[in-house]
C-alpha cells in the first residue's frame, strides 16, 4: 500500500502549543491533560468544580517535562456562550492574549431514561450537557481566531452513539448527533481560516460520568449494553491523540464505532477508502442482526415495562393488564 | 426478486384515521394534508398564523371526498412543551380526546449563515427552529398515547441537511442530526408500545420557507447548492407519504439523498439490502469527489470571505491584507 502514503495527512505535535481542554478535571479530558503535558505541551484546563481542579492539577504537575511548561486550571460553567467566552479569554493570559493553538472539548454528561418518563426541562438539559457546553466554547474560539488570523485546532467529543443510538437515550443522543452536524459543518465552513476540525466517538468509558449516568439508566438499556468492550478515560485519550496526530476528521476507538463511522460515514473523509470499504460491508451484513437481537430485547421487556410505568404513575394499572 | 416480498413490510392507510399535521398551513405540511384529505382522512392542521390557516382550511375543504370527514385548523405556537400538548390535546377533542392515529410534524425552518456571525441567541433559535418544535409534538404525543395504550405513527420531518452538511448550515444541520438521533432512538424506544416513527430526509423545497432561507443565505452556499434538484412541496409531500405506505422508517426523496441515505445509514433499517448496498458503493466512490470539490469552492472563496468579514466588522481590514 506504498502508493497510498501520497494520501496520509499532516502529522501534529502538541510540544509547546498551547492546549485548552474542557472537562479537564476527570474522566476524558484530564487523561489527555495528562498525555499532553508529559508530550511537553502548555495546557490549559477548565472545570466547573474547584477542589477537583486542584486534584487535577496536581497530577499535570507531577507529568511535567519541561520547567517552562505553562500548566493552569481555570473554573468556569461552560453551559452559556459568555461564560464559555471568558473561560478561553481568562486561560489565553498567559499567551498575551492569543488564541489557544488545540481545543479539546471535552465537557459533558448524559442521563439515560426512558423518553415518556423526562419533561422538558430534563430535554433541555440534555441538549446543554451533550451539545451546548461544547458549542459555545467552539463559537467563542472560533471568532477569537478568525479575529486574530490564528490557525488552530477544534476537537469535539461526540460518542458511538453520535452515530447510532437505541432505547433509552432519547435526550443524550440527539445531542451527539447534533455535535456530529456542528463539527461536519465547521469542516467545511472553517476551511475558510485554516482551522481543523475533528471529532471524537468513544464508546463506553469507565469514568466518574459513566457511574453518574448508570444511576438513571433503565435496566433493558443496561442489558443491550452488557456485551460492550469498555474502555478507560486513558485509552480513549490514547485513541484520540492518535486520531488527532493522523489528521483523521471522525475519530472512532473500538471496532465497533469503526463499523458505524464506515457504515455511517455520509460526506465524512474516509481514514483509509478501502479498509472503510471493508468495514462498510462487514457492518452492511452485521448491523441488521445487531438491531434484530436489540429489537427483540426491547419487545421482550414490554410487559415489565408496562408494569414500571404503572407503578410510577405514567400509565393506569388497568392498561398494563391490557 | 420474488423471494424478497415476503420482507415487505406491511402497509398502511390513512383513510378514516384522524392525521395530526404541524406545520399545516404551508409547503410540505399543507400538500400532505390535502393529499391525506383526498384519501379520505380525518385532518387537524397546525401552524401560528391564523390567516394562513383560513386560507389552508379552503383547500382542505375542496379536497374533501366524504361529507363526514373532520377537518379542522388549530393557531398554536409549537416552541414549547406546553403549547405542544395543548395543541394536540384540542386537535383530540373532537375524537373524545382519543389520541391521533398519526402525527406529521413537518413545522420547522432554517437560516444559513456564517458561524462566525452567529450569537447565542440565534444558535439557539436554530435548535428551537429546527428540532424541539418537533421534539416537543413529540413528547406530548408519545405521553399521550402510552397512556391510553393507543397505537400510532410519528413523522418526523429532517433533511438531506440531517446526512451530511457544508459551510452555512451550522444553526440547522446539528438540529437536523438531532432530529435523526430522536427519531432513531424512539424507533427502538417505542417498539415497547407499539408506536411507529418515521423520518423524512426532503432535499431543497420550493416552499414559502426557503425563499426566506436565501435571505440571508452566504453566497457561497447558494453556490454550492447551484445543481441541487429541487422538489415542490407537492412532489415531497407524496415522497414521504410513498415512504409511509411502504413502512420505511428513513424516507428519501431523490437521488442524492437516497445515496446519503444509504452511506450513513449506520443501525437504521434498509429499503432493500441489496438497492442500499448499492447505493453505497456509488456513494463510496461518488461522495470523496463531491466533498472535494465543495471544498475546493469553500478555498476558492476565502479572499473575498475575509474582505467581507471585514465590512461587517468582524475581523480588522489589516487581517485581509495577510
Amino acid at each position: 500500500m506504498e502508493f497510498l502514503s501520497r494520501f496520509r495527512r499532516k502529522t501534529w505535535n502538541p510540544k509547546g502549543l498551547h492546549c485548552y481542554i474542557t472537562g479537564g478535571s476527570s474522566g476524558l479530558g484530564l487523561s489527555l491533560a495528562t498525555r499532553l503535558t508529559e508530550q511537553g505541551a502548555h495546557v490549559s484546563i477548565v472545570a466547573r468544580d474547584e477542589a477537583k481542579l486542584k486534584e487535577a492539577l496536581e497530577i499535570l504537575e507531577a507529568a511535567r517535562v519541561d520547567p517552562n511548561q505553562i500548566i493552569k486550571s481555570y473554573s468556569f460553567a461552560l453551559n452559556s456562550y459568555d461564560a464559555s467566552a471568558a473561560a478561553i479569554d481568562a486561560a489565553c493570559v498567559p499567551y498575551g492574549g492569543r488564541s489557544p493553538d488545540a481545543l479539546f472539548l471535552c465537557a459533558g454528561s448524559s442521563k439515560p431514561r426512558f423518553f415518556v418518563e423526562m419533561d422538558e426541562a430534563e430535554l433541555l438539559d440534555g441538549m446543554t450537557t451533550g451539545y451546548w457546553v461544547q458549542a459555545w466554547s467552539a463559537l467563542a474560539a472560533s471568532k477569537k481566531m478568525v479575529r486574530e488570523s490564528a490557525k488552530g485546532k477544534i476537537i469535539f467529543v461526540s460518542s458511538t452513539l453520535g452515530y447510532m443510538t437505541f432505547l433509552g437515550y432519547a435526550s443524550y443522543a440527539p445531542a451527539k448527533h447534533a455535535m456530529r452536524g456542528l463539527a461536519d459543518t465547521l469542516r467545511s465552513e472553517l476551511l475558510l481560516y485554516g482551522i481543523d476540525i475533528h471529532i471524537f466517538f468513544p464508546p463506553t468509558m469507565y469514568t466518574p460520568g459513566y457511574e453518574t449516568e448508570n444511576k438513571t439508566k433503565p435496566s433493558v438499556t443496561s442489558k443491550i449494553e452488557e456485551g460492550d468492550s469498555a474502555m478507560t478515560a486513558d485509552q480513549a485519550a490514547h485513541a484520540l491523540l492518535r486520531g488527532v496526530y493522523k489528521d483523521q476528521v471522525h475519530i472512532s476507538s473500538n471496532l465497533i464505532t469503526s463499523l458505524f463511522r464506515a457504515s455511517t460515514r455520509g460526506a465524512a473523509p474516509y481514514h483509509n477508502p478501502f479498509a472503510d470499504a471493508c468495514l462498510g460491508i462487514i457492518a452492511w451484513i452485521g448491523v441488521p442482526f445487531w438491531r434484530w437481537s436489540v429489537d427483540a430485547e426491547v419487545k421482550k421487556h414490554r410487559k415489565e415495562h408496562l408494569g414500571y410505568l404503572a407503578q410510577k404513575g405514567l400509565i393506569g394499572e388497568k392498561t398494563v393488564v391490557n
